[in-house]
């Protein structure tokens, strides 16, 4: 049934770059949620700049999340609850707020190439070059990370968009990503999309 | 982020056998969609009969089903398209009833197994045999049948619960199935799921 | 310790089209055995004659192969078992030698994709047509199809460098690749690589 | 042609534990071969012991490793070039001489479950728990238990028997595999196969 032009008709536009945005919509409602959500919503307002300069460049950005309700595939049942303002998390997925433009993978493990649509997803656009923000640095951010260096992508982790649970793995997990990775770690500030698309 | 154990709780308890069904959500409304649409009713008032059954045995019932909208793991977009009573195919999709207990996995090409998170949701109930039922037979059937076989499944395809755009194309793929994937291709009212548990 | 350029210095150079010979490599002495050598034998006539005309185009060529022996990945032991001339095969082994210049995967299942580096492989040369040859029609030849399909390779089967135990499923394969999967089945003597080069 | 019995007769017999040695057979005449060398010695000794210990417990011995020649999964060639004695890893290759008892899977990149039969090799001996031994700590090997720790292994990984070219990236690396991966990191000595085995 299902055509291969289906899918591209329904894919992400050619661009060298695709931004992640990895485990942004959660509750942080769990164990070390509240060390966490002290550098994550910094980290979140950075990260939504970035995301609007992203946007503006015509780069497709892509949430890449657990699922934590039944596995459904239902990714409105997770945004409501992470926007429920009794959660910690509300802040952070207010101020990241998923729109109609921008594409949803869930993921059932840590690395968002793993049991997932993600490798799919990005033929279509064509990207060489993967922007990967959010939490946490040390495991899904790297396990993610990993994978896409296997598969031949440039990475960039820009430091001010991941946190981890603990400051000093976060800083582990942004040296390897540098050092075995070859990832660019500049800030989100120093971060120039037009320039990304012509290195590619 | 992800612990197995958050997956574990909500994927299927333990079960010998899952029943699937293929992309049975539609709105039957594309080239050829009248043609299979004629072949594919009959088949879907079998397959609610099926899908009653396996629920009462505690059978874990899985929608495999090609994505539609854009590329957003968004399941409710193509569940309330498919029962507006405007398409074709409402009838099936309002015959097959998605429920709260049941699983849904959007698969982007025809295999149910690639790039989707059906291989991992699986290894929770342990299933060693699966039912597979749906459209088409000789496609989206056929690659999902295949790709179920390279990893050592237990196949069972009734013959009353799959159908195909030509009726000829439909008995092939059945004679395929069942001869060199060794799948039983019983009707469905002789599918016995207690003793499909005992057998394994 | 495995730098991408080490695999990229070692797989084959920018090539629009791969030839794969899937499962030539066999003594044929198995159930069915001399029913399929009866059909394989001018089928591996024709293929030698393919075989020479890719060398010539600078197509690279590449065995994907079942493994009988211990998996060790060793795959002097199956040539070696295959050339032995007290077995069937030997007839094919040595029309369709190995020869340095090629290419040789091991499959430890149907299809050439499955749990291998057939793809990883693939991405070297770029290719994006895959012609297919070898045993059996309906079954390795088939599964790698569907899953070269999936990836959205051009396909193109020739018909007399296919062959199956029967000759009905040897046609019934050949239709299905065509009608399913858009392969070109046209005959080997028609294959010009120079426009396959060109059409991509 | 492949049927999954003919895998199953040339895989490991029924065995909770298996061990891997990654990257082991190289001839360590690369950038850093040198420094690597230093702490990849004294590791083979140890591991030389272990890999005894494990064949007298009857556990499935696997070879994880790159391909340094054309690829063509000859692990022959390998292991002949690293056995010379003109090359600084004969040392290391000839005290963890490759036996035919021994299983071999050759990987394309870093982790030895990409693009490699390793998941479908592993699926014989039904092991839960995976020994992680060789080099490098923080590159192959780490790619590597991630990748099995998606899987679901319960992880070994005992500091002496990995080696990496710094030391202080092979402390780090074994903590995150510690922390992270929850690895049990023990050293060699004190491994118990028989306890390993009731323990999965």
């Amino acid at each position: 049934m299902s055509e291969s032009k289906d899918l591209h008709g329904n894919a992400p536009d050619k661009s060298d770059v695709a931004l992640l945005l990895i485990d942004i919509i959660s509750d942080f409602e769990f164990e070390d949620g509240e060390k966490l959500f002290k550098y994550a919503l910094p980290m979140a307002r950075k990260l939504a700049d970035l995301k609007k300069k992203a946007k503006r460049a015509g780069v497709p950005v892509i949430y890449v999340n657990d699922n934590f309700g039944k596995w459904q595939s239902n990714f409105r049942f997770l945004l409501d609850h992470a926007l429920d303002k009794k959660v910690r998390g509300s802040k952070i997925a207010e101020l990241l707020k998923f729109d109609e433009s921008d594409y949803f993978v869930l993921k059932p493990k840590h690395s968002g190439f793993y049991s997932t649509t993600l490798e799919v997803l990005l033929e279509h656009p064509e990207s060489k070059t993967l922007i990967l923000t959010g939490v946490t640095a040390d495991i899904c951010i790297l396990f993610t990370a990993n994978d896409a260096y296997l598969r031949d992508y440039n990475l960039v982790v820009p430091s001010d968009c991941v946190a981890a649970v603990e400051k000093k793995e976060n800083g582990h997990a942004l040296k390897y990503i540098e050092r075995v990775l070859k990832a660019d770690t500049r800030p989100s500030s120093k971060i120039n999309f037009n320039k990304l698309k012509k290195d590619k």
